[in-house]
């Protein structure tokens, strides 16, 4: 043993830096220093890869005289990241008449065929391509000479029996399946730059007597899936570990104490021997690792290793615990959890063990797992939710009207739409499963039936599982994995928010919403919409009844009566959140969305006002808008129906009173939307300081509330400045603003934004991920206008993209006060501007 | 007379400069120096009246001494500019009881109490408000002893006899009435700052005997109608010409030889005197000025004067005729028409003379009068035309549909929409007079007849009037005043373009446009839109058979058929044009546009396409958008049914050819809708340039085109710099970007845009006046990008804004190279840019 971990792992060109070998070799090199027993290996930088695919006579003499004294050897792919793949190992290399008649001789005939065998079938499938099952010659009377004579009729060339020639082969085909377009746009899918290296390593192969104390194994101290401390074993006793995985493997997982010796294949002194060596790499690495290992004839060898694998939950224990065994800082364990892996810990999801029967794939756009019983409408979802009994609620698509059916759903299906239709954005605000784009089901809504592509019939009260994770419909109920988030997680967030240093809110329309957000710990709240409160059927009458008012008074005296429940809906939200800022958007949506659009409906609502029905046929048809998006709604409507926004404006105010009178002080705040000129923002400005004045006239007391404005035009991004002047914070309305500034309604872009995407137009759906150079220009330009004519402003963002990683870390270059985010991903977003914090620490200490 | 010519005019601060006397002063010192006999004035420049206002001691005393030795003087106003108004002139001042006594002397009781009487007049209704008819008491036994009394008993004191008091009274009320806000918004609307200021003017009263020697009138040498040279006099035998106008007023025009002396109340010998004053003002004045005058006793005095009154072809035809009179230069010329009376010439229009039976009064939305019968369809307007039968295509609204029929009808009226509506838009591209936002008129189409506010009704088949320029829709037939572009006009355009250094071509779809835009010397077309090509029966049906083939290559055979018709299409155009350059613009609107949204018409197309009504259902339900606007349509169409834009594209390539065969030499432009992305440009290019290669090979011979870009989103705007790389030109769609940088559908922006403009929130409709603050800086960032990027790249502005003189001024700042509109508005757009150009020719000369 001691004899390889000195003269192992040199480079071929000793002049490189150690990075120029891939992190395999690093690993390994590490695994050395710690002295692991490693057997002899020798690493290729990049540039000594590439010289030798082009120039056979390259060093490959001297590699070859390095193994002589070896029986055989493999080369194994070193890429610069481990994340970015690479081509297979090559087992078995090295292979000579003279070797094969040495293995004869030293391990028997069986053990030399198979190595020969296995020698051929690696050169012939990886690197010529042949597919023919070489090892089932095993049992033939002389199977290498059949198997030799195989390959030159397959190949058009004897099978090299010159090491060199061998090796020369293998590197250049490794070179070529790097360099091959598909192994290269996988690799650049996971971040790998164009010019992403590979290096190589040729290592001994441990070649033992064909006995159970030889074989293969991996080794790692922790459960993959929970992070919890666990010895886990896998161990084949077989010659060729790696090769032969799956074939006779026994795993074990050993309890920490392990009182007993467990496996007769592996002997104590060796258990221990492998244990030892796991818990140093552990320390050292500070990382857990998943050890490969052989066995040849009871003493091990190390053979590679690799970050062990991790559920996300997993992530987050392995983490603290590295902490709290004093391994790691609290700075790295934050850096050590990829954000995106905290979905698991907050949502349910379909189990692991669970088997699939898939009958539809969608688009995954709300993360979380439900098992329900299919409804297809809003009306269904509520009674079911009144029976409770877990419905999926089935629509074509969502709209506002769907609002209240989806809070009663268990989960969301929808045949139409993108990752941020209607459906989609508020299922995700609600951490509600959700699949969209389920377009190969057909839906039947009225016959009440969805139909896969195979004829299969889902009706309503059928069950099925919806997987907002992977966009899988499934067939029937599915076993489930409950979400928690344990004490590892407080432990990790805790530390992240200590990092962190751009504030974390959530977007809230509803005190469930808010309870969430409390729950994991939002600053406040970011974006309250507000319209969720006019859509309740009693309410919707009175909202109907408005639209249907001639006079301001006629209005403002219908509004009166919903000037109470307003005011519950606040008081609500600020007692959830006690006393933390809550940013109340005031009314936004056209008016024609609180309408009915059938006939029926229509007559309905004709009685109920006691008004001809073509008077509300008209009324309809006279707010029917070309583009909604762009018409008669927000501030609009504000400034040309100046008594909703009154009204909103004396709910929060009283509702503030209320609560602060309970002994939760709370400073609200209000933003208007749509705004595209600041005479918008004075007209209102105006009309709601007088609401405010009133108030604290009628209630004889003080209070204090901040005005702001939602920047989603273009316009306002431009004007930042002189709107700046007018109030106390900005809020950048990131979902309208692209789709201004792209001029795309992501309602209508799910016909064309796949093709987009594919074809590059569009790197990424810049509904998903913000538009740094468009969209982003107008952030920092709104950003810098606001704050040099207002110093002291207050800037933040809200809509889909605050919850981003990519997107926090925009705005924390711009300076911007706080993201706010889904409820669901704020946990998400505070782990990720805690890394933001901390590479910007480590990049400035250098 | 000539002692007035001496002492007249003076200063009562005569330190302060003439310039803040007002403009009436300014012209009677004028009319001084050139020796015409102007009655004894004195001028009180603005900061004398604010003080006498203020201070009624201020050198009141030592003005009353000045007209001592006269009989009686009028205040007049003399504003800073003649536009502006001003309180009416108060004649008679000064009437003390010795006053009184010697005019019975000298003119007798009656001419004494007539003007004792219109003195009270004057006080009483201009100063005090008194509604009573004095004048009334002329015949009355001892008139001014009750009038003096009534005087009395009405203001509760009595009539001031000191001339003092008078005139501090005077210039108290005026300086009042000047200050009032009416007064103030009305000079506002035409341009007045804030703090314009009034002069005050104090003439002597010429009053001679009750004679027909005496009296008052005005004298002008041009026909206010028509510009042509006319001696045209007004003449009233009465001694108070100015309050009295309009009785007994002879009125007569006077043929420039004029060989006999005309009227017995003027002699020859006065006449004469008129004629040559007048003649002296013109040449020195270098314009047409309408003097007033009065005759004492067969003597002229010149008490002010004005500049005549003209209609827009009257203005056109003075310029011209002072130049080639040698009186002015031709570039002031240019600089003396306003660009918007252009219109007049360009369009019929009720003559002033007809009577007016008004039915409504709408949003004239295009100028231009026309006559004709009232049709409800497309359809109908279409068979209207047919029979030669001119008739008013009279729509709730237009839509892409009722293009045709727009093109058959003499003017269109519909009762929604605003100045930026479909019909406001088209009509103004095809020159036809066009009412929007009829809604005081009921209109029931499927009833076929329209309703008045009184119930008047108005049924298919009746003949109406379209006053475009008003807004006004008239009962049956006006009388017409018909359009003529007269020599005039094109001298003083040709002069135009040769100050002018920007470019203007016009917008122009069809070939009737096309012929306008060179009728009118446009440098080309900036915008050719391509959709009313599809719109035509026969293409209507191949593009919804396009809509519903599956494949690429069922689309491009589809396509196929439409190629020679559009290739039509672009040879008449380039034809038309002669070698002016031709910007094409690609297919843009969204493919719902082209399918029927009724049953019946869904149920025809099923038909015609041998496939099941379902089918159609459901091509229309998954084609319909949300936000139209924001949809799949313009360059998305092109990346993702490439189809559309390859035929496009060899069509106008073919097209160039055949044309260029014939002669004329032809660079086609092929400019791209709704960029958002360089991506899009650069795939578009692609396909473009292989159509560009194929037709050079098939045809053997080498032309040239120039791809563009249409900037109407944002972003495109702010990627204007990568965008230029890959293109030759950028056109600034301002439509548009309007939209998109407000956030504001122009379809739906008619709602509220009259209160917005009302309540100052935007200072007017941004789709109507080009915003220089929002959109004007993404321009200009735009144009600074792509400039930046390509030096050479050519810049413009298309779209309703083009032919805005505030918009061509932003342009010219800007350092675009031309701007784009609708044909009927380049005489408009050369002149104001001729005049730009001047005018800062003549700020850098200082």
């Amino acid at each position: 043993m001691q004899e390889y971990s000195q003269d192992l792992l040199f480079s071929a060109d000793a002049r490189v830096k150690t990075s120029t070998h891939g992190w395999r070799a690093e690993l390994l090199q590490k695994l050395v220093r710690f002295e692991c027993p490693v057997p002899k290996t020798l690493s290729l930088s990049f540039s000594t890869v590439e010289k030798i695919a082009t120039d056979p006579e390259f060093c490959v003499a001297s590699i070859i005289q390095c193994f002589d004294d070896k029986v055989l050897f493999c080369v194994r792919p070193s890429p610069e990241n481990a994340a970015w793949g690479g081509p297979n190992a090559i087992l078995g290399v090295g292979m000579t008449e003279a070797k094969y008649d040495r293995l004869k001789r030293e391990c028997g005939v069986k053990v030399a065929s198979r190595l020969f065998l296995r020698s051929i079938q690696s050169l012939a499938s990886a690197v010529e391509g042949v597919d023919f099952d070489f090892m089932g010659l095993l049992e033939a009377t002389d199977g290498v000479s059949e198997a030799l004579k195989i390959f030159e009729d397959e190949t058009t060339k004897p099978f090299p029996l010159d090491p060199s020639e061998q090796l020369v082969t293998i590197v250049r085909s490794m070179a070529r399946a790097w360099n091959g377009t598909s192994a290269r746009i996988l690799r650049e899918a996971k971040g790998a730059p164009e010019d992403a290296h590979l290096g190589l390593l040729i290592q001994e192969m441990i070649v033992g007597a064909e006995s159970m104390m030889s074989g293969s194994g991996t080794i790692q101290l922790v459960d993959s899936d929970t992070g919890q401390r666990q010895v886990a074993v896998q161990y084949a006793s077989e010659y060729e570990g790696e090769a032969n995985r799956g074939l006779g493997v026994r795993s074990l997982t050993v309890s920490e104490d392990r009182e007993r010796l467990l496996v007769d294949e592996i002997s104590s002194e060796s258990f221990s021997q492998l244990m030892s060596y796991a818990a140093v790499v552990r320390k050292e690495l500070g990382e857990e690792i998943q050890l490969q290992f052989k066995l040849k004839d009871g003493e091990p060898y190390i053979i590679d290793g690799t970050r062990a694998p991790r559920s996300g939950r997993a992530s987050v224990q392995i983490a603290v615990r590295l902490v709290e065994d004093g391994i790691i800082t609290e700075k790295e364990a934050v850096m050590r959890v990829e954000p995106a892996s905290l979905n698991e810990l907050m949502h349910r999801q379909v189990a692991p063990s669970a088997v699939r029967d898939i009958i539809c794939q969608g688009i995954g756009a709300s993360p979380g797992a439900a098992v329900g019983r299919i409804v297809f409408t809003s009306a269904q979802a509520q009674m079911s939710a009144a029976r409770e009994e877990a419905c999926i609620l089935v629509r074509r698509e969502t709209s506002p009207d769907d609002i209240r059916g989806m809070h009663s759903a268990a989960a969301v299906l929808t045949e139409r739409g993108g990752l941020t239709s209607h459906a989609a954005v508020i299922a995700r605000g609600l951490g509600l499963p959700c699949i969209v784009g389920a377009s190969s089901l057909e839906f039947c809504i009225s016959e009440e039936k969805i139909i896969t592509k195979d004829g299969r019939e889902f009706r309503a009260g059928d069950v099925i599982t919806i997987d907002g994770a992977s966009g899988q419909v499934l067939a029937g109920e599915s076993k489930m994995l409950e979400a928690s988030a344990d004490d590892a997680f407080t432990i990790l967030m805790t530390w992240a928010d200590s990092f962190r240093d751009i504030g974390i809110r959530a977007n809230a329309d509803t005190p469930d919403d808010a309870k969430t957000a409390r729950k994991f710990n939002a600053q406040g709240i970011g974006l309250c919409r507000t319209e969720y409160m006019f859509f309740d059927p009693g309410r919707l009458t009175v909202m109907r009844e408005m639209i249907f008012a001639d006079t301001s008074n006629g209005r403002a005296e219908v509004l009166a009566r919903l000037l109470p429940m307003q005011r519950d809906d606040f008081v609500q939200l600020f007692q959830i959140m006690q006393g933390s800022p809550v940013c109340i958007r005031l009314f936004d949506p056209p008016l024609h969305e609180f309408l009915p659009s059938s006939f029926s409906e229509q007559r309905e609502l004709a009685q109920a006002l006691e008004i001809p029905i073509d008077d509300v046929i008209q009324r309809v048809s006279e707010l029917t808008e070309y583009n909604p998006m762009l018409g008669l709604r927000g501030v609009r409507l504000g400034v040309t129906i100046p008594e909703i926004y009154e009204m909103q404006a004396r709910a929060i105010f009283e509702a503030a009173l209320e609560v602060g009178h309970n002994g939760d002080f709370v400073i609200p705040e209000i933003m208007l939307p749509l705004v595209s000129a600041q005479r918008e923002v004075e007209l209102i400005k105006e009309r709601v300081d007088a609401v405010y004045d009133a108030v604290q006239r009628e209630q004889e007391q003080n209070f204090q509330y901040r005005l702001g404005v939602m920047v989603e035009t273009p316009r306002a991004a431009l004007r930042a400045g002189e709107i700046a002047c007018l109030v106390e914070f900005l809020s950048f309305g990131t979902n309208d603003l692209t789709q201004m500034t792209y001029g795309l309604s992501r309602d209508d872009a799910g016909r064309f934004m796949s093709d987009y995407v594919q074809q590059g137009v569009f790197s990424e759906d810049p509904f998903r991920m913000l538009d740094r150079d468009g969209v982003g220009e107008l952030l920092n330009l709104g950003a810098q206008r606001g704050r040099s004519a207002h110093p002291d402003i207050t800037l933040s963002i809200c809509g889909e993209h605050g919850g981003d990683p990519e997107s926090i870390a925009f705005c924390r270059d711009g300076g911007f006060d706080y993201v706010s985010c889904s409820p669901f991903r704020v946990p998400l977003a505070r782990l990720s501007a805690a890394q933001l914090a901390i590479s910007q620490e480590r990049e400035q200490l250098g």
